[in-house]
C-alpha cells in the first residue's frame, strides 16, 4: 500500500506556519487532554491539535477496520497493536481530509468545533503505557568517549561493542513527556579517595540526546523477529532524554549495571513520529568495521537522517545551543537492535520502548551529554549569560529538538523540555 | 485492624489435605482461567480454587469498599491498588466464610456450585500485570561465590556490595506462570580463546533461586519512600525462577549489565502470598557488617524463615533435590530494597516486581543455581538415573518449592515448575 500521506505536494486547508515541524506530511500520533478534561488520541497539523476519537464518530474512518473505541482511549498501546496496515490506512485518510482540495470537513464548521483545538487548549499526555523500556549503547563515539575518560584511551571500545549493539533494562515507570519537571536525585555516591560513601543530592546531573522507537506486538516467547522483518513492528520516534546522575552511576555500576544514576526520570517528546513519515529521509548507516553475525546483517538503509539540537535554558535566561547531532551517526540501526533483542525469544510487545543510547557525532559540538561537551567538568561550557556548566544545575531547563528536512520538505518532533528542580523537600508532619 | 485470617486455631469446612501448603490461614491470591473459559481473580484452600468474583457478585463481601468488578479482571493490579487495609479486610472476610462453624455458604449448595473449583477445573495465570521488574542481588553468599568463581577470592564482593542493595532492571515481558515450557536461548557467545564470537544455542543454561515480592502503588515521581514504610506497600511474594544464560552473560554484561542472558524468561509461583500471612515467621536478617547510611538503617525483624527447595527432574524421570535454602540467607532485606529502590525518586506502582537475587546459604547443599551448586562445571551434579549435570539439559524440568512452618503451622507457596524445551525451529515457509 501506498504511503499516500507522504506526498510532498500536499497543501492543506489548515493554516501551517513556515518551518512548522508538523506539515500535513507528518501527521503523528499523540495523546492529550482537552479544554473539557477529556483524554484523547489525536494528531497535529501546524499549530492545530486533532481529535481522532471526534473524527471517528463523526464517520471519517470509515471503511477503515477500527473498533468503535479505539481513538477514545488514553494510550495509543490498542492502535499500535492493529498493525502497520492499519496506521498507513488511518494516516493516508487524515492526509485527504484535511487536504486543501477535501470540503467536508474544511465546510463544516459544526464538525471543526468538536475536532479541532488551539495548542493552548490541550495537555500532552504520555503517548503509551511504557511495558518495557530498553536502552542501547549504540552510537560508537559515545561509547569511544566515556571509554576514553574513564578507562583507556587506547582500549576505549570494549571488546565485544563492535560485535553487538550492547543493550539493558531501563525504568518504565519514570518516563515522563515533555513539561513536567524533575527534582535533582539523591543518592550514595564515593569520591575517589574516601573510604565510605556518603549520601546527599547528585552534583552530576546530566541529560543524555537520544531517540527511542515503539514498538507493536512483535513476538512471542521463544520466537526471534528476524532482521529483515524487524521494521514492520517499529510505529515511530520520539526524542528522549535520558537523564543520568553521573556521580551514583560510577559507584553503583559494577556488575549490574546503571540502576538508580538513570531510573529517577527519563523524558520523551510527546508526539510519535512514524515511521512511514520518515520514509523519504532515509540514510545509510556507518559502515560495519567487523564481520556481523548473520542475523545482524542487513540490506538497503536502515537509518535515518534526522537532526538532533539539545539547548540550555538557564532560570530567566535565554536559550544556549549546546549540541548539533545527527541520529544517522549511530552505529548501530534500529532494525539491528530488535533482531538483536529478540534473538534469545524475548517477547515485545505494543508500546514497549527502545533508546538509542547517548548520540554522539564526530565533532565536539555534536557529543550527546555533558559528560562530555564539558570532558568531565575538565571543559566547563560557557553560556550567554557569562555563568558556565559542567553538569546541569537547579532551575536549569533542558530542551531537545529534531527534525528531518529537504529543500522545503520538513518533518519534525517538537521537542522535549525538561526543567530540573532543586532536591525534593519532603513535607513536614 | 487485627490480622483475624492468620488464626492458629481456625478450622475450615473444606477439605484440606495433610501438610497441604493453603490452609486457610494463608489465602493467597491468584488469577485463574474457569471451567467456562472465564477470567477471575480467586484464593485457594486447600485443593479447592474459589472464585472472588463470583463469591463478590453474590454479596459475600458486603461491607468492605470494594468496585463491582474488582475481582472480575485478569489481573490483581486494581485490587492492590486498593491498598493495605482492603486486602485485610478482604482476606478476614474469606477466613470467615470458609470458617467451620460459618453456615452461610457451606450449606448453600447453589453459591458452592458456582464459587468453588477443583484444580484440574481451573487453569493458573499471570497474577499480575507487571509493569516494571527489578531484579536485586542481595545474597552475600551468592555474590561471593560469583565473585570468588570469576574474579578474586581474597576480594570476592565488589566496593559497593556492602552499602548498596545492589539491584538492576529485568524485563517484564517474559515473566511467565508456572507450568508454561521455555525454549534454550540462542545467542552470542565467545570462548575465552577465541578471537570472535560465534552464534548458536546456549550451553549454559541455569535456573537461580529467588522469591520476588509485588508492590502497590508507593510513591511519587522525585518522593522516596522512607524504610520504616516499605513494608505498607508490598503486597506479597512468590517463588522466582530467574533463568539465565551463563555463556550468553559472559561475553555481552560488560559494562551495562545482563541482557540476553536473563530476559528470554523468568517463571513465578502463580499464587501470591501475602505479607500479612508471612506475619507470624518473622525473623531477624544478618546483621550488617558495615555503618548503613541512615535510609537503609531499620528497626525489628525484617526478614521472614521461608524454606526453599529446587528439584530437577529429567524427562520421564524422578525428581532430584538440588538445593535447600531459606529466604532468611538474604543481606538485604525487603524494606531497604525498597527503600533504596525510590531514594532518588523512582516511582513504584501496582504490580511492580522484585526479585531476591540468587538465594544462596552458607552450606554448598544451599547455593541456589547450577552455577554454584556445580561450581562452573568443575563439580558436576550426579542425579538417581545415574546421568550428571554441570548446568540445565533440554525436556529438564526445574521445580522450586517454599514453605514457612511453625509445628503444624504451615504457610507454602506451592510450586513454580518450568520444562526447558530444545532450541525454537521456526515453521518452514
Amino acid at each position: 500500500m501506498s504511503i499516500t500521506a507522504n506526498d510532498p505536494n500536499r497543501k492543506t486547508w489548515l493554516e501551517v506556519p513556515a518551518n512548522s515541524d508538523f506539515p500535513i506530511q507528518n501527521i503523528p500520533f499523540g495523546v492529550f487532554l482537552t479544554r473539557d478534561d477529556v483524554i484523547t488520541i489525536g494528531t497535529r497539523i501546524g499549530d492545530t491539535a486533532i481529535d481522532l476519537g471526534a473524527l471517528h464518530q463523526l464517520g471519517y474512518f470509515e471503511g477503515i477496520p477500527l473498533t468503535d473505541d479505539i481513538f477514545l482511549q488514553d494510550t495509543l498501546n490498542d492502535f499500535i497493536s492493529d498493525g502497520k496496515k492499519t496506521w498507513r490506512l488511518v494516516r493516508n485518510r487524515i492526509a485527504d481530509i484535511f487536504d486543501a482540495n477535501n470540503a467536508s470537513l474544511r465546510d463544516n464548521e459544526e464538525h471543526r468545533k468538536v475536532v479541532l483545538f488551539t495548542l493552548d487548549e490541550i495537555e500532552m499526555q504520555m503517548p503509551v503505557q511504557v511495558g518495557d523500556y530498553t536502552d542501547f549503547y549504540s552510537s560508537k563515539e559515545h561509547a569511544t568517549n566515556v571509554g576514553t575518560m574513564f578507562r583507556d584511551p587506547d582500549n576505549a571500545l570494549l571488546p565485544n561493542w563492535l560485535h553487538i549493539p550492547v543493550g539493558y533494562h531501563g525504568r518504565s515507570s519514570s518516563i515522563i513527556p515533555s513539561g513536567i519537571p524533575i527534582h535533582r536525585p539523591q543518592g550514595q555516591t564515593k569520591a575517589k579517595d574516601a573510604t565510605e560513601p556518603t549520601f546527599g543530592p547528585s552534583q552530576r546531573v546530566d541529560f543524555e540526546l537520544e531517540m527511542a522507537f515503539i514498538t507493536t506486538d512483535a513476538n512471542h516467547l521463544g520466537e526471534p523477529i528476524p532482521i529483515e522483518e524487524a521494521e514492520d513492528y517499529i510505529f515511530g520516534l520520539v526524542l528522549f532524554n535520558d537523564w543520568s546522575a553521573r556521580d551514583i552511576q560510577t559507584w553503583e555500576y559494577v556488575p549490574l549495571g546503571p540502576f538508580l544514576a538513570k531510573n529517577f526520570a527519563s523524558s520523551i517528546s510527546p508526539w510519535i513520529v512514524t515511521l512511514d513519515a520518515l520514509e523519504p529521509f532515509r540514510t545509510e548507516s556507518p559502515k560495519p568495521e567487523k564481520k556481523l553475525l548473520p542475523y545482524l546483517q542487513y540490506e538497503g538503509k536502515k537509518s535515518f537522517d534526522i537532526n538532533l539540537e539539545v539547548f540550555l535554558k538557564p532560570e530567566n535566561g535565554e536559550e544556549n545551543k549546546l549540541v548539533q547531532s545527527n541520529f544517522k551517526y549511530m552505529y548501530w540501526n534500529m532494525s539491528q537492535q530488535l533482531a538483536h533483542h529478540t534473538v534469545n525469544g524475548c517477547p515485545v510487545i505494543s508500546g514497549d520502548m527502545m533508546g538509542s543510547g547517548t548520540i554522539s557525532g564526530p565533532t565536539p559540538d555534536s557529543y550527546g551529554s555533558m559528560l562530555e561537551l564539558a570532558w568531565k567538568g575538565e571543559k566547563p561550557i560557557k553560556l550567554k549569560d557569562g555563568s558556565e556548566r559542567k553538569f546541569i544545575e537547579d532551575n536549569d531547563t533542558v530542551i531537545m529538538r529534531g527534525y528531518c528536512e529537504k529543500g522545503d520538505y520538513r518533518i519534525g518532533f517538537g521537542e522535549v523540555s525538561t526543567k530540573l528542580l532543586p532536591v525534593f523537600e519532603p513535607k513536614k508532619k
